[in-house]
C-alpha cells in the first residue's frame, strides 16, 4: 500500500533508476511553483466528487482539510517533492492518501493526470497575467511623469540611425507608452483566452461519471468549460504559447528601451546619464561605470522569445492526444512567469532614475534637422514638393542651408500633447478597472475552495 | 527633371548597379501585392493634402484619376515595376508625375516612404485577415456536416499513442473545430489590432504640415490613429507578427489535422482512406499511392511558423526609428496571406473528402480500451479509485480483463452532442456577422477613395 | 578592504539589492560547473604572471595552493558561490585575497574577467565534447551487436509512411550508425575549432604587459592561440554555437530513432516491444505502458535544438567587444553538456533492449512490397522501365500481382553486409584513437597546473 | 503514352488542379537552379546503368546527346519546367523519353527521384561551397589591405558600448579577419560532409540492380559513397543544414561587421565615412545621405540564419524514410547559395571603400581609456593590481587621472603585427589551395561526364 503511494503507476516492475531520472528531469524544481495551483484544482475536483455522491461529506471534508494544510505548507517552503514522486500532483494525491485514508485513494476517480497539470498550468498562468497588470500600469505611469518633467526636451529624430527630423524625449517616451498599451489590451485579450475550464476531461476522452463540468469551472473562477476533452490536451503548449507571447511582446518592448538607452548613454551620443545604481564596474578598467543593467535588459528580452520557440519545438508535428513530450512546456511558462515581473520592475525603475543631458541634446541638434521643413514650408508657399526638395538639397550639399528658415518649429519643438497622455492614462484606468473586475470574480471564487488553515 | 523622377532621392551621384540590386532586394517582386493598396493609401493622402490647402480640386481630381488608372492598370497585370524604381511606391510616385506633372509633384508632401509602407502593409493585411474568415467558416463547417456523417463511429482514443480509452470521429473532429473558432475569435482580435492609422506620421517624427489624420484614418475605413510618430516605425514587424501569428496558429492546428490523418492512412492503422485526387503516386514503385497533399499540409504548416522567426530576426535589437533592414519584413506577410487560403482549402477539402473504414476502426476498439471505465464503475458502486485502479490492472495483466463489465459505454458511445456542434455554429455566425460588419464599413471607406475607372 | 574584496569592481556607491539580483541571474548557479576550470585558467595565468617577473616563486606557490584548496572544495561541494559575488569568478578571486593576501591582490594583473569567462567555458567546453566521445562509440557499438542479433529480420521500409520496399531491422539500425558516426567526426572538426586559448587578452584589447600567450596556451593544452583580443570577445556565443550544434544534430538523430520505435510501438504496428523498465503507466489507465522515455527523447531533442536559437538571440546584432548580454551564453552550453550524455545513455540502452517481433514485422511484408522489384525484374529483360512500371502498376491495380515473381529478393531479404559494420567499426576505432590522443595531451597538461590537493 | 510522360506517377487518375498547384509549390521556381546538377546526376546513372549491362552503347549515347543538350538550353534560359511536370528532374526525364525514345523510358530504372533530387542538391551544394571560397579569399585580403592603409590609426576600445582601453583601425580589421578564417576552415569542413554520393539508393531501400556505386561515385568526382540508402534520405535537410550554417556563420560576422560601421558612421561616432555609391537618398528628407547597405547586409545577414529554422522546422520529428515535407528543404539552401555570394561581394567593396576620419578617432582618445595602463604600470613597480585599480579609479573619481603617465602606449598604438598578417595570408593560400585541389578533381570528373554541346 505505501509503495503504490509512492508512485501511483507502479505496478511492480521494477524501474531503473537512471531512467527515472531521466523521466522525472527538472518536474520537482518547477513543480514547487504548481503546488498552490493543484491544491485549488483538487479542492474543485473534490467537490464535484462530492456533489455526483461519490465522494460522502466526511471525505470530502478531510480531503479540503488536506489539501489546505499542504497549501500552507507549501507557502512556508514546508512541502517538498521528492524525485521519487515525479511531479507535484503525484506528491500530492501520495499526501492525501497518508493523512486522509481512504478519501486520499477516492479523489483520482473521474480526473487524469493530464488533465490535472492542464488545470494546474491554467490557473497559474491567469494569476501571473493578472499580476503583471499592475507592473505595466506602473511602467505606463512612470513614462508619463517622466514625460511631464523632461517632455518638451529637443532630442534628434534618426532614421537609419543618422539624424533625420527634430524631436523630444517627450516623443521618445511617448512611443513607449504607446507600445506597453497595446501589449496591455493584449492582455485582457490573453485573460480571454486562458478563461475556459479543462478539468473534468480526464486523459484526454472524457470521464465516464456524472461529473458536472459547468459547476467545476465556475467553482475555479473559469466563465466557460474547455468543452472537448482532445482539444485540452491539444492545447497544451498552445495555452503557454499565448502566455508566452504577450510577455515577450513586452520584453521586445523593452529590449528596444534598453537598445535606445544604451546608445543615448555613450560617451560619443551623451544624451543621458545613469545613476550609480544601475551601472556596475569592471574587474580590470578602473574608470568604467557601465550600463550591465540596460544590456542584460535586452538580452533577457531576446531569450525570453526564444521560449516560444522551446514551446514550438517541443510540440511540433505531434498527433493529437497527450504525448510525455508535453511535460517541457512547464518551464517556458513558469520561467516566463517569474522574469517578466523582474524586467518591467528594473525598466519602469530605469525609467524614472536616468538623466537628461540638456547640453548634449542641444548641441546634438544639427541645422540639418531642419531641412525637411524647410522644404515643406516652400510647398505651404506653393512649390511642389519634389522642386522643394531639390531645392533644400542643393542649399545642403552647397552649405548654404539656413535651418533659420524653420525657426518657428526650432523655437517650438513639438512635444507630445498634455491631451494625449490624459488619453492613454484613461485607457489605463479603463484596463485596470477591467482587469480588476477579472481578478475579484477569480479571489472570490479561490478563495472559497479551500477552508482557511489556521 | 525625368532622371529626378526615376529615383527620387537621387541627388546626381551614380550608384553602382550591383550596390543597386542588393538594395532593391526582391521588392519589385513582393510589391506586386502592394499596389493597389499604396494607390488607396495614396488617394487618401491626396484627399488630405487637399482638405489642408496643399492641392486645389483640379490637382486632386488629376492625382485621383492618375491612381485609379495605376489601380486597374495592375489589376491588368499591366503596371510594372522596374528594377531602377525600386518598389512600388517609388514607381506609383513616378507615373503620377509622368501623367499629372506639377500635381505629381506635390503628393509626397507631408508623408514619408515610411509611413507610406507601413499604411500600404496595414491595409494589406487587414484586408487578408477579413480574407480569411470565410475559409475558416467553411473549414468548421465541413468539420460539423462530417461529424453528421460519421461523428458516432467509434475510434479509439490514444495517449503516447497507445490505445488509451474509447473514443469517436466525432470527437476528433470536434477538437479541430473547437482549436479552429479559437483561431477564428483571434482573426477578430487581430483585426482590433490592426486598426490604427499609420498614416501622416512622415518619417516618423511627425509633419509640420496642418494634416487632419483622424479625417486620414476615417477615408481609409480605420477607427484609430496610431498616435505616436514613433511607434509608427517600431510596429514595423511588430503588427507583421501578430498577421502571422494568426496564420502561424491556423497552420499548426492543419498540421496537427494532418499529422494525425498520415497516422490514421497507414497501411498498419488503416482507419481512414483518401480519394484518388488527394495521392500521389511513386516515380519508382508502381503500387504507391502516397498522401503528399497530407504531407504538404504538415510541413507548410511548420514553415510558415518560421516566418515569425524570420520577422523576429530581422527586427530584434533595433533602436527606436526607422532602419532600411525593416524592407525585410515585408515578405513574411506576403507569402503567408497567400498560402494559409490555400491550405485552409486543402484542409477543408480534405475533411469532406477522406473515407472512414469502420471495419478496420471496430477492429481496433480493443477490450483493453475500456479498462478506466471498469475501474470508475467500481468507484460509483464506493471502491475507492485508488484500489479499484489495482484491482483492474492485476486483471489486465492477468488477462482475466472482461471488457464486458463495460458494455453499457461500448454500446453507447459517447459521440459528441448535437447541441454542442449547435453552440459552435452559433458562435461562428456570430463571429461571421463580426467580420461582416467590419468588412461592410472597411468597404464602403475604401470604395469611395478612387473615381471609378471605366 | 574586505569589502573590496566582496565585489570586485563596487568603489563604494549602494547597489540596489533588487538590481544586484537581476544583474547576477543565475550564474552562482551555472558557475558551479566552471569552478574547477576556472581554477585551471587561473593557475596558467599565475604562472605566465610569474614567468614575467610578476609574482615571485613564493606568491605563485601560495596561488597556486590556495587555487588546488579551491578546485578540492568545489569537487567537495564545499566552495559556495554567494549571491552577492555574482560569479565564480568573483569568489575565486576573493577566496584567494582572504587566503592569500598580497599575492590574491596581484593574480588579475593583465586579465579580465573577459577573457577568464571564456577561458573557463572553453575548458569546459572542450571537456565535455571530449567526455561524449565514448558514450557515442558506445552508442554505435549497441546498433552493432544488435544488428548482428536481429539485422536480417525483414522489415517493411516506408516513404510517405505508406509501405514502399523491403527492408531489414538491420538496414534501420545501420542508417541510425551512418549518422552516428557522421556525428563521431564532427566532434573532433569541434575539437579542432575549440582548440584555441583566449586567455590573455584581457578586456578584449590586449594586454600591455609583456605575458607570453604561446606559454599561457601550452599550460591549457591549447596548439593555438586566438591571436585576436577582440575576436575572443566576439567569439562569445559563436564557440558555444559549435558546441550546441554538435550536441543538437545528435539530439537530432536519437528524435527521429525515438519517433521511429514510438510508430513501430503502436499495438497498430507492433513490430518492436519495450521492456517494464522503458515504459511508465498511467495515472488513471490501468491497462497502460506507456514509451514515455522514448518521447522524452524526441522532446528532449526537440528542446536541444532551441538553445541555438537562445545563443543566437541573445548574441545577434552586437558590435564588436563585450556586452553584458553575453552573460546568457553560459546557460546553453552548460545544460547541454550535462544533458546528452543522459540522452546518449538512454538511447543505447533502448537500443540493446528493445524486443522485436517477427511474426508481425512478417505479418507487415506485403506482397506490394515487391511491385518495384518485379518492375526491375522486366528491365533486367529488357523492358523499358516506364514500360514495366506501368505494366505491374496495372497488375497491382487489377489485383494481379504476384509478389512471387520477386521471390528471390523474398527468400533472400539484403541485410546489411558484415563487411559494412567492420567499415563503421573500423573508423570508430580511429576516431577513438584520435580522440584519445587529444584528451591524452590535455590530461597532461591540466594535471600539471595545480599541486595536487592533501 | 505522351499523357504517361506528362507526369510519371499518374495513373489515370484525375487530380484535382488546386491540389495540384499545392504539391507543385514552388518547384518550377527553385529547380530552374537544379537541372545543370540532374543532368549530370542522369549522365552518371545511365553510364552506371550501362555498365551494369542495361543500356547498350547507342541508348547510353542517346541520353547522353540529350542531356547535353537539355543541360545547354537550360544554360541558355531555354528549359523550361512546366507546372504540370512538377520538378526539373520530371521535365527532364520527360524530355528525354521525347527525345531518346525508349532510352527515355529505360532511364529511370535503379534510381528514384528520392535519390536523384538528393543527389542534385549535393552536387549543387558542393559547387556553390566551393565558389564561395575565392570570395572568402578576397573579403580577407581586402581586410589586410585596408589595415596596412590605416592599420594603426588609433581607435577606442569599447566593452559595454563605454570607451574602456586604446585600441587601433587595425584590432578591428583583424578580428574580422580571423573570424572569416575561422569559416574559411570550416568551408573544407563542410566540403568534407557533403563528400558522399547519395545515387543509387533509390527510393531508400536500395536498388535490386547489380549498380556499381563507387563508378557513380567516382563519375560524379565523390570520394566516398553514402552507404545507407535509408541514412540517404534521413540526411536530406541535414546536409542542407550544415551547407546553410557555413553561410550563416559568415553572414553573422557580416551583421557584426555592419552593426559596428553603422554606429561609426553615426553623426556622433563619425569615425567613419561611406562613399556615396555605398548610401542612399531619403525620400522626404533633402539632407540624408543613410547606410542602406550596411542595414541590408545586418539584416540579410538575420534573415539568412533563420533559414536554419526553416529547415529544422520542416524535418522535425520525422520519421525514418523520405516525407513529401522534404520538398521544402529545396529553398533555404537554393537562396543562401544565391544570397551569400551578394554579401560578400558587398561586404569587400565596404571594407575597400570606407574612409576613415582620423581626427574625429584622434579626438575619441580620451584620457581615461588609458586607466588600465596606468593601473598595470603600477603593477610592473610591484604594486598589487587590486590596490593600484583603487588608486587609479579614485584618481579618475577625483578628476586627477593623468593619462600622461600611459604615455608610452600613447605614443606607440600598438597596431597588429605584420606577422600576423602574414600569418593569416600564408593560411588563406593554404586553404585556398586545398580548395583548389578539391575544385579540379571534381572539375575533372564532372567534365567527362557529358559530351561537349556544340
Amino acid at each position: 500500500m505505501s509503495t503504490d503511494a509512492t508512485r501511483l503507476w507502479e505496478k511492480g516492475a521494477a524501474l531503473d533508476a537512471a531512467i527515472h531520472r531521466f523521466t522525472v528531469g527538472d518536474d520537482p524544481y518547477w513543480d514547487r511553483r504548481l503546488v498552490h495551483w493543484d491544491c485549488l484544482g483538487s479542492a474543485a475536483h473534490a467537490r464535484t466528487l462530492s456533489r455526483a455522491g461519490l465522494l460522502d461529506a466526511s471525505e470530502l471534508g478531510s480531503l479540503l482539510t488536506g489539501l489546505a494544510t499542504i497549501d500552507a505548507r507549501a507557502r512556508d517552503g514546508a512541502f517538498a517533492i521528492p524525485a521519487e514522486l515525479e511531479d507535484c500532483h503525484t506528491a500530492i494525491e501520495a499526501e492525501l492518501i497518508r493523512s486522509c485514508g481512504a478519501a486520499g485513494e477516492k479523489i483520482h476517480a473521474g480526473r487524469s493526470r493530464n488533465d490535472q497539470v492542464a488545470t494546474a498550468l491554467r490557473l497559474f498562468m491567469r494569476h501571473h497575467a493578472l499580476d503583471w497588470a499592475p507592473q505595466v500600469h506602473r511602467f505606463i505611469e512612470a513614462l508619463a511623469q517622466r514625460a511631464a518633467v523632461d517632455g518638451n526636451v529637443p532630442m534628434p529624430g534618426y532614421t537609419h540611425l543618422q539624424p533625420a527630423m527634430p524631436s523630444t524625449v517627450g516623443a521618445w517616451l511617448h512611443a513607449l507608452a504607446e507600445a506597453a498599451l497595446e501589449q496591455y489590451r493584449a492582455l485582457l485579450d490573453l485573460l480571454g483566452r486562458l478563461d475556459s475550464c479543462p478539468l473534468g476531461t480526464g486523459a484526454g476522452y472524457g470521464v465516464p461519471l456524472p461529473l458536472d463540468r459547468e459547476y467545476t469551472a465556475s467553482l475555479l473562477g473559469f466563465t466557460r468549460v474547455q468543452r472537448s476533452a482532445i482539444d485540452v490536451q491539444n492545447s497544451r503548449g498552445r495555452m503557454e504559447k499565448y502566455f508566452v507571447r504577450v510577455a515577450a511582446d513586452f520584453a521586445t518592448l523593452l529590449e528596444k528601451l534598453s537598445s535606445d538607452l544604451i546608445l543615448f548613454a555613450t560617451a560619443e551620443f551623451g544624451f543621458i546619464g545613469l545613476p550609480d545604481a544601475l551601472t556596475t564596474g569592471s574587474s580590470i578598467m578602473p574608470q568604467k561605470r557601465n550600463p550591465d543593467v540596460l544590456e542584460l535588459l535586452r538580452a533577457r528580452g531576446a531569450r525570453l522569445r526564444t521560449r516560444l520557440s522551446e514551446l514550438e519545438a517541443v510540440t511540433a508535428g505531434l498527433t493529437s492526444g497527450y504525448h510525455r513530450d508535453l511535460q517541457l512546456t512547464k518551464e517556458p511558462p513558469i520561467r516566463t512567469a517569474e522574469e517578466l515581473p523582474d524586467m518591467l520592475l528594473i525598466a519602469t525603475r530605469v525609467i524614472a532614475d536616468f538623466t537628461v543631458d540638456r547640453d548634449r541634446l542641444q548641441t546634438a541638434m544639427r541645422p540639418e534637422l531642419y531641412a525637411t521643413h524647410a522644404a515643406l514650408a516652400l510647398t505651404t508657399a506653393g512649390v511642389p514638393f519634389r522642386e522643394a526638395y531639390r531645392r533644400i538639397a542643393d542649399e545642403v550639399r552647397g552649405g548654404r542651408f539656413d535651418a533659420n528658415r524653420a525657426r518657428e518649429w526650432r523655437d517650438n519643438p513639438t512635444g507630445v500633447a498634455n491631451t494625449i497622455w490624459d488619453a492613454i492614462r484613461d485607457e489605463c484606468t479603463a484596463l485596470r478597472s477591467q482587469c480588476a473586475n477579472v481578478a475579484a470574480r477569480i479571489a472570490s471564487a479561490e478563495s472559497a475552495l479551500l477552508p482557511a488553515s489556521e
